[in-house]
């Protein structure tokens, strides 16, 4: 089979830089200095027994973080990084995740190395099995297992271009079989490129190696099976006779025992391989980057693509078996070098990146490709900016890979709670999206981010499939529910006939037609506001009533927001959110304008300086809370109080830097959830159920909150949004925190009893 | 009890001039030349047993048209004219609606003139009764009956501001029984005004009157009780003892017998007035205006609005009986005064208008108002502008008043039928949701048009009550879902989960990311379009590639639309409209671009004019089909076909002049439900089903739809539609009518069985 001359087909083009990749990778979980840790798998993870995500390996200790299949590098490694972020956040406080391949310095005694607890026995008696046939120290290693399969599409391409094998099956078997064994054979690259794992903690070894090295873990002092352990790799069936005789002998316990470089996948066992194809490919050979805070950077994950296509391209010089086992003797080579030395097999690299820039030419590879084998190939002539060499200088400048290990470790550490609102690889998603996402991936629910920019996400339980928009935009709600709330008149009028209290008023078409309206308003309160839209643009509030100047300014202000303005009945007292999801409230809240508490020595703005150093404090909607400006409105308000950035407000003086109280515009969030009479939530439930809907954001306006509601003058209704909010609920200003994404969850599976 | 002053309350000034209304108009249903048909009430109007709108009045030819309570004139009149418009489209094709109060010629046999069958015994009987009592001929005038409400508010007001009565039902009673009083007084004016009942055709009276009247309707000579019937509007106590005792001593049969010129509503029956408290007062007294296609006009509408409030203003000078007894007098006298000549009540209707400018400088009325009265003021002087005047004058000229009223019949009768895809009164919505609103006001659904700009309604049958937005929005579909489906990248993604055929491709977010990806795309046939928006604008299609300049135009294009694009694998195909509800393709369309066909004698031009002429084809959406334009696309699209507006197509020869298929502009829809083949509509209901919408406009392309789907390189679906047109499947150029508006009412009210 010339894959080299079929790759080449113009058609195929488009498809040979994509493909779809998997991640898992095992870390220990280890205290603040890099002690490995004595308690449980984190219980809020949920179960075990179908968490997709976020599993334990061999140890107690030793979370194994699994990806979903992605369709690029950087959706792999953005699926990773959210769920290394929740997986920190769901360990104790004063845990961390070791950033290396090599475990930390281990217990003397065996017993404290936990099995790990899992549910089923089956899986507890195979790992005590490990424990007896390789020891427990072995097992504690941690690495990076990067599930290739090339794209669909270019495969069915290939297999319609050729006509040596019949069935896409065994075609797949054979392609598959090529890039494994290409693969095994020059795999000692990327072991040099990549290999991480330079020295031993206490209590791995008998005895200590004298000097580091490329990858303990990738020679044959790492975590693979015994010498004897060999099987060929000439084709798939005289693979799988190999691995059936190893079982049948009692060699292996079951295939699963088989430690390759690389395991092939695809059918629910191996035996299934001939009929339904290999689906995809697994390598085992990466260490941790501890450089990197998940323990793969991108470049790396962009070059192993490239790899796997070079490999598929690569022409096989020997016969297999020979092939492979050149290759396993040179990756032992190379393994065991030190780090800071050039690679014995440097004529050998060199010749494998001439091919790679041959291969990228032939296929004329786009030129940031072209730049990335350069930018490798270098690293031949540079032991020391290899991984392992990176680690070593270290090391002979005084830190130790232990410290190394703590100090990245506490660095990550860090990193993931200095926004704890946010959830990494989803941080440009809306704040709510990344929270409900953050908590779904604990739970163990099936992510997918359909689309990013839309905020559109899937989840799934088993076979139980949820689409969401926006974090509360779901099946639960029927259509012409959130379409009544986007219309504020049609939610009056449904609102009004129900029985509720909502502000009397008018809508206008266009401003002749509003300013024709003026003596009907003439001297009471109003309130002037665009149709439809929201966060308090484009509103006007006259809590005495407008002067026809003001009035005609209102109505324009309103206008440039939307097609039809309304102008209501100003209700007095303060304005609440009421939260309301599956018909029960579950958070009210509180917004207050921008505001400083004086000390009695500092200026305003100072205070407003200190205020923003919060890190709930951010900008355009990347926090749950806006920074305080002290821009035009800001310094008029202060003007109108008599008032400068640089006034000294008396110890407890509040100075309030906005009339409006968004948080937008840097207002502080309180949570009134239990402090509100219950009787306005019950309004607020009653009001949500007569609209119909499973989420609304629902605002009152009430004079006397502690004081219960009697009557429909104690209240009125004036929005219900059907996007409502939630980051500003869950990380609130003050107050308690009300994690709303998780009763959306909830809502969604409730099979699930979350 | 001072109204006076208390009207004056500053506080109650914007509710002066709010209040419901409703309006009850009869007709006959007269042949196109105006004599009684001989048909029963239209089947298509469903049941009579609970149409809220159409209904028969006294006998089986009498239709009596009945709005929902509007809160303004212009919402009744609408209504009003909705259910006209409904009522003839409902007829026979020969049949039209007497415009005039008197009947038009009786047949002389009375058995001919047949009674309303209706489903309930009791009513068949009493009508019945009715024709023994007071002969059928009286009861084939028509007219329209004002049901008049004060804003609830304004009453509400009034009842504060006093403490002569301790509850609002008191108080209501005491506020429209002065109200009645006063009207009868006055209501003399308003026949003078709007009498319209000048002349009797053969067959109503026994012996003729000989010269024309106001209103025969009004007189003694109209449909009234005998002489001796008479109650005391006193008070609501004097007037109910009145009834009892007319009922118990047998001069009426029950009390809606009672045919005064008012009713007073509130309660289930006169005896719970007390309780209940007046709700709203019925005046009896309009006749039909034939000038009016509706029977009524605006201008009529609000000034009796204001005579309302007048009457409630007005102070009473006698004791209550005189007052109305004086009232009855000169209602009769006015009423068989010659409509040309000056009334002898000239002074007394000279002082009315005298207190009513008084009254509206008094409450600081808006001055159009004021003109208003200025405006009616002038007929005094002027009989011959009244109603009756008019129709007398006509007489005069020759043109007899049944000849008048047929001239105006087929006039209203052409109007109704000229557009028949639009409603009246709604004639500003989107033509689906008139479509939907003629259907449901057909079948007798409570209709409320909640928000005309946005297309928002409600239709309610009994206590089950339904919103719908833009005609196929509804509570059917989850919210999610029409997210889903506005998202072409995450319809893409579900559909080809789901194991159908979607065009490979991909989305960009930058002009940048598009433009680098141009070697993938290069020389294969691609679609370039935005992400999200509709109507295949900003779209781009390269049958054979782009070259990369065209490509770059095409990017600018599509991210001039939004901020994502798609770049898709051209389908090679026909594009077909697949409407499914409820998991049922309902209809599939044709779209074919603007085009004549030529006749070897006329240009281009000329045979666009003719096409243009169809009154199928509008503008703005206002119709099913656009018209054809001759513009800058047009004339280049000719000019590379070598022809220009002035070539001369052979007979039979088709000429495009436009490369897109769109009906907005001026393509012709063609439904082909029937032709294509049916496994294409089982592939595009699976796929609606599997992304669970209840409506959706799933849009094909198929090579050839008269071959069977049999693999998914038979088909390729390339958008699902949240909201698809509808009006382009009911009105389509050629082909079957798919009455889809009616699709949507069953699947809201399966129980209405429709």
């Amino acid at each position: 089979m010339n894959y080299r001359n079929l790759l080449q087909t113009p058609a195929l083009k488009p498809l040979l830089l994509t493909a779809r990749f998997g991640l898992e990778k095992e870390s220990q979980r280890v205290t603040k200095t890099g002690q490995l840790v004595k308690t449980n798998h984190p219980e809020v993870l949920g179960n075990r027994s179908y968490h997709p995500y976020i599993q334990t390996d061999f140890a107690e200790t030793q979370l194994e973080l699994i990806t979903p299949v992605a369709n690029s590098v950087t959706e792999v490694l953005r699926y990773l990084e959210a769920i290394h972020d929740v997986a920190q956040r769901s360990m104790a406080l004063d845990e961390m995740m070791w950033p290396l391949s090599m475990p930390p310095a281990l217990p003397a005694d065996d017993a404290e190395i936990v099995i790990a607890k899992l549910d089923t026995h089956e899986d507890v008696l195979y790992r005590r099995y490990l424990a007896r046939a390789y020891g427990k120290r072995k097992q504690m290693v941690s690495g990076i297992h990067f599930n290739f399969e090339f794209d669909d599409a270019l495969v069915q391409g290939l297999f319609t271009l050729q006509d040596e094998y019949q069935t896409l099956a065994d075609f797949k078997n054979n392609l598959y079989m090529k890039v494994a064994r290409n693969y095994l054979h020059s795999r000692w690259l990327i072991t040099y490129l990549f290999g991480a794992a330079a020295v031993a903690e206490a209590g791995y070894f008998d005895q200590a190696l004298t000097t580091p090295v490329r990858s303990i873990r990738n020679s044959r002092f790492g975590y693979t099976n015994k010498a004897d352990i060999q099987v060929s790799y000439k084709d798939l069936t005289a693979y799988l006779a190999d691995l059936a005789h190893l079982i049948e002998t009692g060699k292996l316990s079951e295939e699963k025992e088989f430690y390759a470089p690389i395991r092939l996948r695809g059918g629910a066992k191996m035996a299934d391989l001939p009929k339904t194809g290999i689906r995809y490919i697994e390598l085992r050979n990466l260490d941790l980057n501890p450089f990197a805070r998940s323990g793969i950077d991108k470049k790396t994950l962009e070059f192993m693509h490239l790899f796997m296509l070079f490999m598929l391209w690569q022409e096989t010089a020997d016969a297999p078996d020979t092939w492979v086992g050149t290759g396993d003797d040179w990756n032992e080579l190379v393994a065991l070098e030190h780090p800071l030395v050039q690679t014995k097999l440097k004529a050998e690299g060199q010749a494998l990146f001439d091919q790679m820039h041959q291969f990228v030419a032939e296929l004329d590879l786009p030129t940031a490709v072209q730049e990335a084998v350069s930018y490798f190939e270098q690293l031949l002539e540079h032991p020391e900016w290899t991984l392992a060499g990176q680690m070593t200088m270290a090391a002979e400048k005084g830190q130790t890979n232990a410290a190394l290990g703590v100090a990245y470790g506490q660095d990550y550490y860090e990193t993931a709670w200095e926004r704890p609102y946010q959830l990494a690889g989803f941080s440009g998603m809306e704040l709510s999206t990344q929270i409900l996402l953050f908590d779904a991936i604990q739970k163990g629910l099936e992510i997918d981010v359909m689309d990013e920019t839309d905020q559109f996400i899937s989840l799934r339980h088993h076979e139980h499939l949820e689409y969401v928009k926006n974090a509360n935009m779901t099946s639960k709600d029927s259509y012409i529910v959130p379409l009544i709330m986007a219309n504020k008149t049609v939610t009056k009028e449904v609102l009004a006939k129900a029985g509720f209290r909502v502000p009397l008023g008018q809508e206008f078409a266009t401003r002749e037609a509003a300013l024709a309206a003026y003596e009907l308003f003439k001297g009471q309160g109003i309130v002037v506001k665009p149709k439809t839209t929201n966060y308090g643009i484009g509103i006007s509030i006259f809590k005495d009533g407008a002067s026809e100047e003001d009035y005609l300014t209102a109505i324009e202000l309103a206008f440039a927001e939307d097609q039809s303005i309304l102008v209501e009945e100003f209700l007095a007292g303060t304005e609440y959110r009421f939260f309301v999801l599956d018909g029960k409230v579950r958070a009210v809240l509180l917004r207050v304008p921008a505001n400083v508490t004086g000390d009695g020595q500092r200026t305003i703005a100072e205070l407003v300086a200190e205020k923003n150093l919060d890190p709930l404090r951010g900008s355009h909607h990347r926090a749950p809370l806006e920074q305080i400006q002290l821009g035009g409105i800001e310094k008029l308000m202060l003007k109108e109080q008599g008032l400068t950035p640089d006034s000294v407000p008396k110890v407890g003086e509040i100075v309030y830097l906005r009339e409006n109280s968004n948080v937008s515009s840097g207002g502080d969030s309180i949570d009134v959830t239990e402090a509100m009479h219950p009787s306005y939530r019950e309004i607020a439930q009653q009001a949500v159920t007569a609209i119909g809907a499973a989420i609304s954001g629902i605002d009152l306006i009430i004079p006397d909150a502690q004081k219960p509601a009697q009557g429909s003058q104690d209240y009125g209704i004036i929005e219900a949004n059907f996007n409502p909010a939630m980051h500003m609920h869950v990380y609130p200003f003050s107050g308690k925190s009300r994690r709303l994404t998780m009763d959306v969850l909830r809502l969604l599976f409730p099979e699930m009893k979350l």
